[in-house]
């Protein structure tokens, strides 16, 4: 009785050319694709595909900028039940062959312009089908396969439960490992995230985020394409480009960095386009007076960062989930169940730190061929984020940081993100970093580096004493230098740097867990 | 890797009293139970019913009025792997013997107030476990279960498509049939339903509708019970206790038939209560005036009346879904599929009428105990619903009406609802019947009982010519008889009686597809 099962992507694609037969799925430059449009080109492609022998299971590898077609592939591979991943486009020609060797991918669709030259360096390239996508419609590419193509006949049965869209998440024991997420992974965060964004078939969203990370898929892409609205597609997300399409496509939000908004906020103050349409869902402060602030009902909206990992679809801690929150990542989506564990797999108790461990629709299957690391991160049936998180007495959560900087004092593990954590929570520290310096007999000591706020004065006794009362004595720092301000990789920590200076080392090996993976989705949206 | 698998309704319990846990999730006359109290009076019930033998798979009957306690069970049967089954406590005796032979509970929650002189004429009560939910706490009932229990250590794995909800409708060859739905299916229509009534943890729902329904469930009880809000239960709607219920709980929403609604507000008028928490999501002229309109976003509003029945988990088609459809019934909630069929299992062309057929996470799981009539109706791979329906050229869904009356003229298949359709699109008629009279040739003939609107007139034959443009010509009426107004069993055409004056009769045997279930959910929600 499969009637029963949850939707495939491949049902969503049919059900909206059947709902919303003329309105607009896909719009890509001078590119516009109604849904019967993007349903009649999906199945011509897919029979193309079909007959080149793609099968259950296989993967397509997207070597490309943003693009109409990684939607189009999308819902192929859901078709075929095959896997689609887009890969980062700034790849190294290093980096693509390990992606190639590892993904195993049966077809490669790639793109010249702008990168074409670093693709040529990879090697092996007669091995596996390469089709060029920005090849002329009369060429050997990507439209002649639709042109030719016609709709399979022979198609596989494809399970919601089925690894679909594939993102590269950052590194496993030096490795990046393709996060695998299933048809109902990406339909019910979809869902659950058209209801904290108000996202409905009139929405209009711009799609200026990397497709290779899962911040512009989930907010907004998947559920606009899963509500029946448009997804307008930017190959890269130039402000004079990103304006042009706000104004031009009447998109109603986007997926922006700060940075950017910055830089759209100026061009437009000057150009006075109008973004009637707009809404801003985020980072208000960059766009005041430009365009309409949000109309998702108020309580959808408060302060708080959220949080989420590629693993779990995504931002799937938010504040718009329970409204009032006290910690900074307010609650899980529904269907979303989150523990935090020690390291025998026991919750903590309240307002204790553990990590952050995740159960539900939305977690993903685990890396693409890392059998060993999927069983160790899956272990005691919860999916292990390597991120450390506080429940407040609300029950809202706190992310405190990651796991993956470890420190070990006798037998004790210390993480870092903890101990910055209680230092921060004086009044008057800015900043602090936490570093292991070794020590012959207990392996490593805690150092904390500290910046003191401007005309506030602190002694180390004060600071030792004030964490004493925040977290378990064995992890407060032994010693505390005070800086003017620490340095910095952009908006991270240099600990690097700060190992240099102040002689921290003897980390134990071996402990890298694969995690901070995936928080680049922590990213203001627009 | 179960981690992956979606929530139970367990789960989402269990996250709940973690995110929410000193929030009211179930409030009953005196009664308020917090998240943390339900989990735990849930966590004993569970206990004390696992040691009485309640496994995976096993049922309880529920033989009473709506209560705090059909919550309970569902969350225990959630933990339990067990079903449970709120069965209409206005059944006869003879109606619930069938119910308790049919469904086999292993345990039966019954009720003495206002129906126990019933209950008790049900024979074999010794013969299964029989608890009395309104005794006193003291006495041998369901609070001493729940005192006595200890949370249970032996829990079954129990999978997110397991049977958890039984509801009987209507009848299926005389038979009520009990709809089994599944954790799946509940979460499911929860998180669509929450999108489009903007249902959230600050939502406070009135359970005024009848729990043995789907209506109530699914509009809003189970979509509150998700999101982590309150719902606030009435043993019967009561219009002066309705009132006192959404006045003094400071209700958001309420299930309410548009007859109750009248009455409330009548009372209203003279009490003026404070009702300015309260939203009317529909019936709102009942209402003008009286209660804030609904802050729902403008486009889940508009016309139209939905479409569902029990099997797919209540209204699953919606005007909210794409906001502005030709179609009465608006389009499909996200992850429902709908094709409209017809005898083969062929689709349809737009404009046609054929069987709206439904796949998706929200289609039930079969009928408990009906392997044969599942079969039959799970055909193709699509649930088919009986109904009859029509895609307009906007991609909208209109529903036409029932396929279990149905005519035989010669070899073809004649549904009434259909023609009627074609007759009452005629500009002059106000309402219009069809019934099959005996014909010894062709089984049956269509006769038409029309009446006309006031000062309008019409001629059978040009009434026939009408339906000959709208659907084929052996669907045509061969006759038509011109009255003043239907005669009508409340809201519904009386066939019946329009049978005896017309001479109807001859109706083809066997052919009853136990549709029309469901039907009941097509009510006003506000």
């Amino acid at each position: 009785m499969t009637a029963s099962r949850p939707a495939t992507v491949a049902h969503i694609l049919a059900q909206n050319a059947s709902a919303y037969p003329d309105r607009i799925a896909l719009i890509d430059g001078d590119i516009r694709l109604t849904w019967t449009d993007l349903a009649s080109r999906v199945d011509r492609l897919a029979g193309a595909l079909r007959q080149r022998g793609v099968s259950r299971g296989d993967r397509i590898l997207w070597l490309g900028q943003n693009s109409f077609r990684v939607y189009e592939l999308l819902c192929v591979a859901a078709k075929l039940g095959a896997m689609v991943c887009p890969a980062n486009w700034r790849w190294s020609a290093a980096e693509i062959e390990f992606a190639v060797d590892d993904f195993d991918p049966r077809v490669v669709f790639w793109q010249s312009e702008e990168i074409g030259d670093v693709i040529a360096q990879v090697p092996g390239r007669t091995e596996r089908l390469w089709i060029r996508h920005d090849a002329d419609p009369g060429g050997d590419g990507y439209e002649r396969l639709v042109t030719g193509g016609n709709p399979p006949t022979d198609l596989p049965e494809v399970s919601s439960d089925d690894a679909l869209l594939v993102i590269y998440t950052a590194a496993i024991d030096g490795r990046p490992g393709g996060s695998m997420l299933s048809h109902t992974n990406l339909i019910t965060t979809a869902l659950t995230t058209s209801w904290a964004y108000s996202v409905s078939a009139q929405t209009v969203f711009l799609n200026a985020g990397p497709m290779f990370h899962i911040g512009n898929w989930q907010i907004v892409g998947l559920p606009t394409f899963v509500m029946g609205g448009t997804n307008v597609i930017l190959r890269r997300p130039d402000p004079s480009a990103v304006l042009d399409a706000l104004a031009s496509q009447k998109c109603t939000s986007a997926f922006l960095m700060p940075a950017t908004i910055a830089e759209v906020a100026v061009l437009q103050r000057k150009q006075a386009r109008d973004l009637s349409a707009f809404r801003a869902n985020a980072a208000f402060q960059l766009w005041q007076g430009l365009v309409e602030l949000d109309d998702v009902p108020a309580t959808r909206i408060s302060g708080g960062i959220g949080y989420g990992q590629t693993e779990m679809s995504g931002l799937n801690v938010l504040p718009a989930f329970g409204a009032d929150g006290v910690g900074n990542a307010g609650r899980p989506a529904p269907g979303l169940t989150v523990a935090l564990l020690d390291e025998n797999g026991v919750p903590v108790r309240d307002g204790e730190t553990g990590e952050i461990c995740v159960r539900g629709g939305i977690v993903h299957l685990g890396y693409w061929n890392r059998r060993e690391t999927n069983a160790y991160r899956f272990r005691h049936g919860w999916w292990h984020t390597t991120d450390l998180g506080r429940w407040e007495s609300d029950g809202s959560l706190t992310f405190i940081g990651t796991m993956t900087r470890m420190i070990k004092s006798g037998a004790e593990n210390i993480f870092p993100a903890e101990v910055e954590a209680a230092l921060e929570s004086h009044p008057a520290v800015r900043e602090a970093a936490i570093i292991g310096v070794p020590n012959p007999r207990l392996l490593q000591d805690v150092k904390a580096i500290v910046a003191l706020h401007e005309g506030t004065e602190l002694t180390q006794e004060a600071l030792i004493e004030h964490c004493k009362a925040k977290i378990a004595s064995f992890k407060k720092p032994k010693s505390i230098e005070f800086v003017e301000r620490l340095p910095r990789h952009g908006p991270d920590k240099d600990y690097d740097t700060l190992d240099d200076i102040f002689g921290g080392g003897g980390y134990p090996g071996g402990v890298n867990l694969g995690g901070g993976a995936g928080h680049e989705v922590k990213r203001n949206v627009s």
